[in-house]
């Protein structure tokens, strides 16, 4: 365990320990400051540092209820950002007698929404026309490995600040590797993400065309973290209008070489409707998908999603069950008082199956990218209609047109839907499952299969 | 060319016309208005339509500069999703009671900030606790393939006004399957992203656990649009804490199967000192990748970035250039007034260049994921150091430390710098490079490094 006030600590080791109330944002404030005043006659780093704004968003956030995924985190940036009450030196001199910053830079806001702290502004090589770090006016930032070394830059401040521990995170700008190249002169992870993805709202530009913003810290999950906090399109982006036209690379249209794929057998190919599993087989064989996997335990993973479904559905209506039974529709009252009934020990048992479950399909996907299984056990039945038989047994439909769908969302799995139709049919779909966070690769797989003309929607 | 009024027009359809000015977001919400007012007596999707906030929107928007990926694209939401001024049915007659809504549910407003219109809210089953579509109060949403059919629930307004052609884009809920069985019945694509992406806040809860939010669509780009333009942390969602705890399965843990790597090799492989090559060897052997591929023209890429970076670079800085000439850094000014004599036509030529580059490296990822290429062509140089020696060449410092990276960011492909370190010796880096979009891949490379202690950075 890493102790958080201390320069190793990395912004997921921070932000775990102000989440769960192990230590205060204030204290690691403190620390970060302590830490930047003493190692700043060594680095060079800042050129800017706003400690009572640090000191006094890190009170908030102590008193506050909400504390986010980077909640406490000391981060610096780049003096090409904007930090409200400053002038944008961008590693200028003329800059500094030019107008302050009315407010931050849309990146300094996203990190501190998700519970960043801004401690200070970083050195740069001027206007970011630089590979060095070192600068005329400021002093070229040292690099900590080696202080008679150069960093690197243009981010020169943002390597020196992150390599020499005085904060976890820092961010920078890279036109033409002024991320890249510091984070390799001191031995740092940097990100820069794809051209347009986060926001240049009020940051100083350098060429419009190559301009990207991103993270330097010192673990890949700290790089994720931040990107996670800063993505999302910005109206105010200055060059937001490139993303539209960017839209043909989103990576959508790249077909599905490399990625792994099989359809789920034994419960997902059992219990439904012929129908059905020609669907599953049809996208199956668009995408080459021979392999099968067997996601273990699924019919026990629905009947522990009611489990809880009806819990915690009867638990969130029971004053109004109580109070206005007569005002539910029919059908769903009855779900909810059954769910009114059923023992708190099915409930623990089957929070406690969810985990051990979930733990078992994650292995899987050691093995696949992707795995098929139908949306529906069958097409659509008649309005009104109450019973359906599947598979020879005859069912009620309203409890069972999820039978497929539960086991997925129970451990909150990626899906796209994708739709399917034999002539003359009605239409019926086949789940696209990622593994978490990788909607990517679901959404490339949906695209191919559209573009193959396997699957397509047009208006009824 | 679909025609951005009609029926069969997707989001991106109309974004696009938008966008370029080809129609008014004015004239598409009246498409959109007349063919609700239609359809709903066949389909019954909606139950509150807000037609005159949704023109007043559209004549904002078509006042306004900012557009936004998702600009007039008019949609609609299952109504569990708050919609300032209404009280939040979630299906039920008993919420109508309640409080109207004092502000838009965070998806609304992250959808309206890219640009889309909100039309109205749509039917649902009863609180959520539905799989057929049906509703006792406000009578079942229909089935647009056929009338006598069910949409599936619980979204099942959400199915029906998409497939029906009435707006092109829906919001619906997921506890148990409820966007993929409307989305199965419907013949629809629908996206339930993993659990906890998208903020829940301003929306009625059913199962804490299991609550996904997604939306529904009739293409998948639509899908990737709207995952694109509502994602990213929210403070206000109830359960957002759990994403915190989530971290472990951000996918970035799950190694690197699946994934084809290669090493950058021709102008990637030589120009630079031994220790950068043996960084990226170290990288590769860790990594397995034995494959190779040639970026063409990666020299005149360089090339063409300088080009373009000193042109537009002058142009930025002219006026100051010629006031005040004497308070840049002497090492900047001379690199600006260098760009500001670079004759026009280079320009057009190295952006012409630029587009057959950029097409030709995409292609390069047909067959890859990810290329590995060196951060730096060496480690940190000395402060003040004005040349060094290249592969027995003299080169000057400060424009050749970003040799590797600026073919890169030239065509704004994602890339995480991992750093290397050999023993006694000051770090390099590598760069982990992929399609754009693709920077989950990247940063799953950057952890399986970091796991196997390939790469790792610890405090000076």
């Amino acid at each position: 365990m890493i102790d958080p006030l201390s320069k190793a600590a990395t912004a997921a080791d921070i932000a775990r320990a102000v989440a769960s109330g192990k230590v205060k944002a204030s204290a690691v404030v403190e620390a970060a400051l302590q830490r930047i005043a003493a190692t700043e006659p060594t680095v060079n780093a800042f050129t800017d540092i706003v400690a009572e704004r640090a000191r006094k968003r890190a009170g908030e956030l102590d008193a506050g209820r909400h504390l986010g995924p980077l909640a406490g985190v000391p981060f610096a940036v780049k003096n090409l950002f904007d930090i409200e009450g400053l002038p944008t030196r961008a590693g200028s001199k003329i800059n500094v007698d030019g107008p302050k910053a009315r407010r931050d830079g849309a990146l300094v806001r996203k990190l501190e929404v998700a519970g960043a702290i801004l401690v200070g502004g970083l050195n740069m090589g001027e206007y970011a026309y630089d590979f060095t770090g070192e600068n005329a006016h400021y002093g070229p930032s040292r690099n900590p490995h080696d202080p008679t070394c150069m960093t690197g830059g243009s981010s020169g401040g943002s390597g020196a600040a992150v390599a020499s521990g005085e904060v976890p995170l820092s961010l920078g700008s890279d036109t033409n590797g002024s991320i890249r190249v510091p984070s390799s002169l001191c031995g740092l992870f940097g990100l820069k993400p794809t051209y347009g993805r986060l926001s240049r709202a009020g940051s100083f530009p350098f060429v419009d065309a190559f301009d990207h913003l991103g993270p330097i810290a010192r673990s890949t999950m700290d790089l994720a973290l931040a990107f996670d906090a800063m993505q999302g399109w910005d109206p105010e982006d200055p060059v937001c209008t490139d993303r539209l036209a960017d839209l043909t690379v989103l990576g959508l249209d790249e077909g599905i070489a490399g990625l792994r794929i099989a359809v789920a057998g034994d419960y997902f190919a059992r219990g439904g409707e012929p129908e059905a599993f020609e669907a599953v087989e049809t996208v199956a064989k668009a995408l080459n998908a021979t392999r099968r996997v067997v996601l273990p335990q699924a019919a026990a993973a629905r009947a522990a999603a009611y489990v809880i479904t009806a819990i915690e559905g009867a638990q969130l209506h029971l004053s109004r069950l109580k109070t206005r039974p007569q005002d539910f529709d029919p059908d769903t009252r009855e779900r909810f008082m059954a769910g009114a009934l059923l023992p708190g020990a099915w409930y623990v048992k089957a929070q406690r199956f969810r985990r051990q479950y979930r733990a078992a399909v994650l292995k899987l996907f050691e093995e696949v990218d992707i795995i098929l299984a139908p949306a529906t056990p069958r097409s659509a039945p008649k309005i009104g209609q109450k019973m359906m038989t599947l598979d020879g047994v005859d069912l009620p439909v309203r409890a069972n047109l999820g039978l497929y769908t539960q086991p997925i969302s129970f451990i909150g799995l990626p899906v796209v839907a994708v739709p399917t139709r034999a002539p003359g049919r009605m239409p019926i779909g086949v789940q696209v499952i990622a593994k978490p966070y990788n909607e990517q690769a679901a959404l490339r797989v949906s695209a191919y299969l559209e573009k193959q003309g396997v699957c397509a929607s047009t208006p009824a």
